[in-house]
């Protein structure tokens, strides 16, 4: 993206916006603002809540964003009517926008998004790597394809959203690790009473998302 | 088990074959031993790999077992035509019938079922603690929504499976951990070769194991 960004820059007309889809925020508007220098106004960096483990031209749907969300994360030089007239375009796609802070965005996708794709492609490459891994494929069933779904993601994009938002992800990868060992120890014990608490807590909060969801939801 | 199994002993004809639909088999095996004594010759364990994250009388679907794995996973004291005919009994169902020992069995189920189940369970948990957790859930996605498709999955159920095959769980739960190190070391490091090599790795793998799918694959 610098590249191109700092190719645009000159060409950029005084009432002409810009905005971007990517998946992490802070290194765009790094990025943006060393090429852009005093136009970085016109860019308001935004981030679409869809897609899937499919790239490419033949993966296109052309109503990916209807009941999405996108989330913009506005710079203090953004005029407030060019952040609105993102807001409605994306709006006219049947998206909801939402606002936040670029380096809020950048913590709540590491949680949500980011970990969860570390975690599927970890798992999946763990037991690519085994002596009886087409054993252990050979059994796998839905539960598992649903959870590794995300592993099937583009390696190079998540390759650069993972450096791109290495801080937040390096943060949540450890709570998580430390979760892990939370729950090993609750495993090594035996403790079925802390065991249980814990899936019930954790379907609970699930099941009471679920339906807070938007119709159909997508990545 | 162990006391409908007890109950139902001195009751068993000679003909009369039991077999059983649990996740786990070491467990079950040792409890129909004590149980059955030199009965136990009439009892084939098995488990059906078919389900959903739904429970109870209202989720039961009639062709749950149409092209979908059943493991058994006989013992010495079986005989041939004993298994042959619980086999019979799934094939009937539309079930393709697998053989495995029952240690095996629960080897491979806790890499490719049970960890999954307990990592979804820990991602849950982990951000359900949250202070901000309704805003992390507020921007969870479709990937997000897929991962976490098995943490909705019964709570006393899968305290159960987990206890049941506690040895194998931690052995995989380590292997994983080791794993997550290890690719907290890409990550901190920012190796991106290594990070994207690893995604190839995983995505070539998960892709290679759909197109080996029986038709609708359940969990």
């Amino acid at each position: 993206m610098p590249p191109v960004m700092a190719a645009l820059a000159p060409h950029l007309q005084a009432g002409t916006l810009v905005t971007d889809g990517g998946s992490t925020k802070g290194d765009v508007v790094s990025a943006v603002r060393a090429a852009f220098g005093d136009k970085t106004k016109q860019f308001i960096p935004g981030h679409p809540i869809a897609g899937a483990e499919k790239s490419g031209v033949g993966a296109a749907q052309a109503d990916l964003y209807r009941h999405k969300r996108v989330v913009l994360t506005p710079l203090p030089e953004n005029a407030a009517a060019a952040v609105a007239r993102v807001r409605a375009t994306w709006e006219a796609c049947g998206a909801k926008v939402s606002i936040l802070a670029a380096d809020e965005h950048d913590r709540v996708f590491a949680a949500v998004s980011h970990l969860p794709h570390l975690l599927a492609f970890a798992l999946v490459h763990d037991l690519a790597g085994r002596d009886n891994s087409d054993q252990l494929f050979g059994f796998a069933a839905g539960g598992f394809r649903d959870f590794t779904r995300i592993a099937s993601s583009h390696p190079e994009m998540w390759r650069d959203i993972c450096l791109a938002n290495r801080a937040a992800l390096l943060t949540e990868l450890d709570a998580y690790i430390a979760e892990l060992l939370k729950t090993r120890v609750l495993l090594a014990s035996a403790d079925a009473t802390g065991l249980e608490g814990m899936f019930a807590t954790a379907r609970a909060r699930r099941d009471a998302w679920l339906d807070t969801l938007l119709p159909p939801s997508g990545e």
